[in-house]
């Protein structure tokens, strides 16, 4: 079997399969792991503190177009979807390590706003750059580790839902999606919306504070919207060992998609990815609570229920089953 | 200009200089770093400990020729070159990132056999595989970070060197340069011969021990040879802005090296790269400790002498000086 028919969320299992086979529990350092293989970022415990360590990287025609996307825009965003790992677990980031792969012909110029571009967003979260690696490649690869830490003694997990629990997410879902196909079809769009779709795609602000308000509050499950609402929800409720129900009528649509996406603003509000909000459940009374402490919308999307593990059901307004296709962005099974 | 123009350490000093200048130093992730980009490692302050980060990766055709070198080496490998950069630091390797880049027609048997000799070199070493990254390219890219602890207050730097001090190296040199030539040109060399400079080069040992012993007995200055002697010792030299001299008829040749390469063994030892040996400087006293405490060749090649910030001499026998060539492995003037 080849990668690709495996996918890469199989890849995974097998991979994390092979490291709790081999490993020896008496290693001190496995015995500090509070979350390993499988989840946003890693955690442990050292003197009493919770680090956190994620890495996720960028390859040129899977992941970006350099037709579309400036270097700087590239910088921003390389840095943003590990920030936003470490926000899925309630973390604070701290340390970011870089390691380039680059074709030899690259204008340094190129590098160099792709640098300005992490720099910035690094900046914004006080985030200190403070390694890398440089190698050479026929394309470009951005890699990009990132060192966190916890306030509280446990981090976000996907494993911590339960039945009973609502399911909220943060921000508007899709608008990334939109932006893309927006990018690569040449869309004509109003000059206000096609910056905004833009920036949802290119420049995406991943959810630092509001995953730090969400563990104080108490909430312990939450993932990011990485790779599509639907997809998300599915990895939670494998991790939980739960069912979860969305009420198709409870998303929060932005006109923007509404207006521009009109046949298929849904498709792309539940399936597309890379929007990295904030997707959690919660009590109603948590939820509430969370609302009035963050500063975007916080929207209500349905139930964690018992059930088959994994399973994630759509209902329409009277409560019917919608059936939908596609589940969202898998390595291997999509490209950009 | 381009990236090959200016080249790997040109390159990395632009980068080095934009994260500089747009820092904010009023970032406590700032305030607490150590070393951070240009050293082996990174290192910070936390809570009293201090903290070790490294990243590195091999490129497909950039670094590993797949004709050559097994899966399961491939895998030792991509963990033991992150493993030596923390040896250089005097430090214990605790936590390792795995991102992936890789064809999707793959077989997955390959990189479960990738993952194996992960998992030995980790488990050998102590090294937890605690999370990671998978994506779809056009060739394989691993990426590897790897964490790490400090027993002392203060790492091995590069930048430490002072007038004065010997120059030392751990084990062997050349082997892993002659190892890919004999890989590459498929040179006749006996079985046993043959598998010390396979395993030179692919399967490398990274100096853990010898890392932490040199600090332990009071060395400052450290770096380990990945680039080749030459090349490494001049990053020493740069970054301590003093000269260096070498001895060439101190240095350790191994036999299999100058029975097997008898035109150009000093060539090897000189500037072929990726032994991951330890190269490091202090007085003939502190030098005499660690040949005691460690199990591994320590010879001493020369002195740290005051001069032009960077050169390095080679002399011979009769102190005359011996000009040489090419100065190590470099990325984008470098090719397998």
């Amino acid at each position: 079997m080849n990668v690709s028919e495996l996918g890469e969320f199989g890849l995974i299992e097998l991979l994390a399969d092979i490291v709790d086979k081999t490993k020896n529990p008496k290693d001190t350092s496995w015995q500090r792991l509070l979350n390993g293989i499988g989840d946003d970022a890693a955690a442990w415990q050292v003197d009493g503190a919770v680090q956190l360590a994620t890495t996720d990287s960028l390859v040129q025609d899977t992941h970006f177009d350099l037709n579309i996307v400036t270097w700087e825009e590239l910088g921003w965003k390389a840095i943003a979807v590990n920030l936003s790992d470490i926000a899925a677990m309630g973390g604070a980031p701290k340390y970011a390590l870089i390691s380039l792969a680059l074709p030899g012909d690259l204008e340094t110029d190129n590098v160099s706003s792709l640098y300005q571009g992490m720099a910035q967003i690094a900046n914004r979260f006080g985030v200190a750059i403070v390694g890398g690696n440089i190698a050479s490649a026929d394309k470009t690869t951005i890699n990009v580790t990132v060192l966190g830490s916890l306030e509280s003694a446990s981090a976000l997990t996907r494993s911590a839902a339960v039945p009973g629990d609502r399911i909220a997410v943060t921000g508007y879902l899709g608008l990334s999606a939109a932006g893309l196909r927006m990018l690569k079809q040449h869309l004509k769009i109003d000059a206000e919306t096609s910056q905004l779709l833009r920036q949802a795609h290119l420049k995406p602000m991943p959810r630092i504070d509001e995953g730090q308000i969400l563990l104080y509050h108490g909430v312990k499950a939450a993932i990011d919207t990485s790779d599509g609402l639907i997809a998300d929800l599915t990895h939670i409720c494998q991790a939980s060992k739960v069912s979860a129900r969305i009420n198709q009528k409870a998303l929060l649509i932005h006109p923007a998609l509404k207006n521009n996406f009109k046949s298929d603003y849904l498709q792309l509000a539940l399936t597309g990815g890379e929007d990295y909000e904030l997707l959690f459940t919660a009590s109603n009374q948590v939820i509430a609570q969370i609302k009035r402490a963050v500063s975007c919308p916080v929207t209500v999307i349905g139930d964690i229920t018992q059930g088959k593990p994994g399973q994630v059901t759509l209902f329409d307004a009277d409560g019917r089953i919608i059936p939908w296709q596609k589940a969202g962005w898998e390595h291997f099974k999509s490209r950009i």
